[in-house]
């Protein structure tokens, strides 16, 4: 076990901003995760918006203080909803994150993930899997028929394809795993929170991402938001799994444990350490 | 505190009648509370059937014996099957609710609510926000991007707006807030029940006006059936409150809390007045 | 109550398998049950992914070892991803389940229902009403505007029409009930698992289906994985409904069951019994 990080404080701050400034956070999620992902943003204090369509979702993201695009569910129908909110959120100044739910896997959604990067996301959160094939869409791969969000790789081996798809997009990006690895290129930060329950609640790996969006909406720095983002839903799946008897009460509790988060237990707990990439 | 309400015999009553005779009620919400919404209906004795395709929801809401229909991550796809079944509806003779989430904050689903209240609703529920914008677009404004579903008016300064809204409707119109408003134009319900951290999860508002529809399905007066929803809702949270640590657990007791509601309790705690609207 | 059944060892078998080798589930599932369909796959140790365009879901059966397909919530842009996901599943020789939810209720999904046939699903489960519609209008009878997903037949007096329907289409055929029956026409299996309070809860059945779409992964006798997919939910109903106080935590206590079912619980109190059909 690691000693408590200095950037703890960083995470405090952050959480009490969400609460003070309720920032408005637009949602283009999958139809697995609508609802949980809601019930998270509203615990950490953050306004969510699940506002898709293709009539509706450009004017939205323009009022939005941060939007999250999530690839998972994906029709045709859908992604004229991200086109316009990308788009929108660009030209708008909205901070954004996107969510490549099994891409690489599937050559429809890689296709969108590849367009949706021109609008130039502020931050991008995958498992290894999907931040390999990323990577490796934008240096031109195919897409190979793979099987999807379960990551098939160790996050730490997917550290090389971060650095260069955060490089070629301009983004922040984070490999969760075990260990969380967030990086612009330049900096590193990890994130050591987090329960080996989690994995076997769906879309917390969304909820993560929403919350990377929230934080996006009150830290300029999107390697900050994104690595505070990452601490929130880790400390609250570790104070969630301390309650729960399974993966149902592990949900319920996590959503408790992000309203009830406060200073103290994020000193005392975080476990997020910032350094220059070597 | 006020004293326990004569009309709380009202409340029980009503919930009696939907026990007894499970009505079926039609439901096309929105892609967030689809689960919870089925959950609510189905922990107040109703019988939930979410059919929501232009294909097939205008049949059904022939045979339901109440319809909701909520706003929530509209699309072009879901007005159609909202027009058909909405207009079905009115056809048979079958009471329905509208809630109008987010309207006046986007110009295509405040088209839509427009349309929609030509097919005559029993009912209108919303909170202060959305009320007031029904009333504006109703009156001939303009719909102005705004920030959706966050209530930014005090429930009391919308009752003039709920007042003109139900006159020009027919509707008997819903501003829901820390106390709830119900008018038809003539008479007016206060509704006392709830809790504070009830808006901090999500759809709450929207399993309320399902939970109106469902009263619609076994009360004729659509004022008592308003009423009657409110209070079973606010009495719900208010007992969730009780035993949850979190919006999580909340979530989670006030299911439970609406199947186990008995005649007793809602006697001793329905915070229900009705009177003439001065 | 009756003994333990020797067959129950056959369920403890099938669970350790699916531990071991964690499926693919491919799920193409209503809007109501999506999060809490996956978190019950994740909970018995098979990988949920939904994936429902036509665009992604032919691909996407290929791959999974197993294939879910629930009529809930039907729209055309479904119906495509549906026949899409069913035909290559067929091809690719990936077994699939049918749910037709509320079939015979609705035209246009039993229009659906009767052409899905065709990619000759493994296995079929329903509530006794849709079994008898289903065989209805494989027999040529027209769809009858009913009143959808709740039973209104017992599920003994639909054990004709499943029989039937296990000739005509060549699948394993279940009608759930407070006794689930399942045939394949030669055989019955009879499953006495489950809970009075499991009905108060949307959607459980359609996790039976999937969880019977995670058995075909594991099992390859069809009546085998849909007997151990309703074991699995009945005693996981079961052992909540001791914990529950009402349908909310039901639905969390079901998912913490499914994860802690261990083999000495089933082996004591499976209720599965196996038998020539008379």
């Amino acid at each position: 076990m690691t000693q408590p990080s200095p950037s703890a404080a960083l995470v405090a701050d952050t959480l009490d901003r969400l609460r003070a400034q309720g920032p408005l956070v637009h949602s283009i999620t999958n139809l697995v995760v609508t609802n949980s992902t809601a019930n998270a943003l509203l615990a950490v204090g953050a306004s969510p918006a699940m506002v898709e369509s293709a009539e509706e979702a450009g004017p939205f993201a323009r009022v939005a203080d941060a939007l999250v695009i999530n690839l998972g569910t994906m029709t045709a129908e859908r992604a004229r909803g991200m086109h316009a909110a990308a788009s929108a959120a660009r030209d708008a100044g909205t901070p954004w994150v996107l969510d490549p739910v099994a891409v690489g896997a599937l050559a429809f959604r890689s296709t969108v993930a590849v367009e949706l990067l021109a609008h130039r996301p502020q931050a991008i959160r995958g498992n290894a899997s999907e931040i390999l094939a990323l990577d490796a869409l934008l240096g031109g791969a195919p897409a190979i028929a793979g099987r999807g969000v379960d990551a098939a790789h160790d996050a730490a081996s997917a550290l090389d394809a971060a650095r260069r798809l955060a490089e070629r997009s301009g983004a922040v990006v984070t490999v969760s795993g075990p260990v969380d690895r967030v990086t612009d290129g330049r900096r590193l930060a990890e994130v050591a929170n987090g329960h080996p329950l989690m994995p076997r609640v769906t879309g917390l790996g969304c909820t993560a991402t929403a919350l990377v969006g929230a934080c996006l909406a009150v830290e300029p720095d999107p390697l900050l938001a994104s690595a505070c983002g990452m601490t929130l839903i880790g400390l609250a799946g570790e104070l969630a799994a301390e309650r729960a008897r399974g993966p149902g009460s592990l949900q319920v509790e996590l959503l408790d444990a992000l309203h009830r988060l406060d200073r103290p237990t994020i000193l005392a707990r975080a476990r997020l350490q910032l350094h220059p990439l070597a």
